[in-house]
């Protein structure tokens, strides 16, 4: 899984219709250190993540799982609200 | 999923059965910031975007996904068409 | 989906069973912009590609359903022989 | 598979119910050369790996097949604590 | 597929229980061009390679695949020792 900090946020009228309802976030992703992006990623949310959160995500095939659906056409998904990460110096 | 720009299209007589009949565009995705894209894929198109839309792709298995068969052999499906994207700063 | 130029092949008399018989490929894939190619894979081909044809790859799990087994180990595999591609400027 | 070093840990209260009692740590993968990570991941781990261990990472579908749950959505997990590396001058 | 070369060999007593038995390798990958690697992966290996070798590696399902079984949480494989490659130039 990635860690990634809640950036924005995404509006689609026009999408595959097992999309509709789901609720879409930019996570900026922060592979090397943190609070340096490499990269920034849409992700589904169903943990009621908001601006600025820190997150886990997690991609592929267990963004499917994570929403309960193989119908669901998402290759990311956040799966947790991250509360604190100790890293050993 | 990944945010791009539709950027182009292609023309293939001789491919795999499967992909008869589908629209292949190529969408140029903007990882790092918006309008800067970082690399240019090939994704099947079912929600009718056009050049120079703004897209949602989305990849690997859920591409199948995306377009209702495990039949055909895509990695890469626009699944919406991106009104907007709100980015805080 | 990837665009990529067929640039050389390979010969390998010890392999995995369920590869025998199948052709394999070095394709120079195009992410970045047409004759820069940034890394070489190698794909299974189906499409009777040759060398220096222009060529779509497909990867992951797709390539499995393009060889239409799931018995068969590869990862990449070609989809289709590129006619043309239009680039929106 | 990826070789790195457990380098933190995270806590999340608010997550995803099938991760509820797993243990995720970060992990300072190596893909150039021994002690000079390339990128840090979140690996579910079930093999008691501690701060320092250098570890076996898998990822994607394989992650939720070591952790023996296909309702599980991780895409990395240590498989392994390693005890040695010979590597070839 | 990847093409690279055996560079080493790993000992993990802690592992996956379904990772009993077999032989894990480290290769270096030669995506950009030959005997420059660009990263070293660990894969399984089931057809004898040893240091030095040229070989054919296939990741993601398509490791399990290649071992034969589902339950195996690998997602790098040996495929096949290249005897040679053609490029053309």
């Amino acid at each position: 899984m990635l860690i990634g900090t809640v950036s924005g946020s995404l509006w689609a009228t026009r999408k595959n219709e097992n999309l509709s309802g789901l609720k879409f976030l930019l996570v900026d992703i922060e592979e090397k250190s943190p609070d340096v992006p490499t990269k920034t990623i849409v992700a589904a949310d169903t943990e009621g993540a908001g601006f600025g959160d820190v997150v886990l995500v997690t991609t592929g095939g267990s963004a499917r799982v994570a929403l309960g659906s193989s119908e669901v056409p998402v290759d990311a998904a956040i799966v947790g609200i991250i509360d604190s990460v100790e890293r050993n110096q």
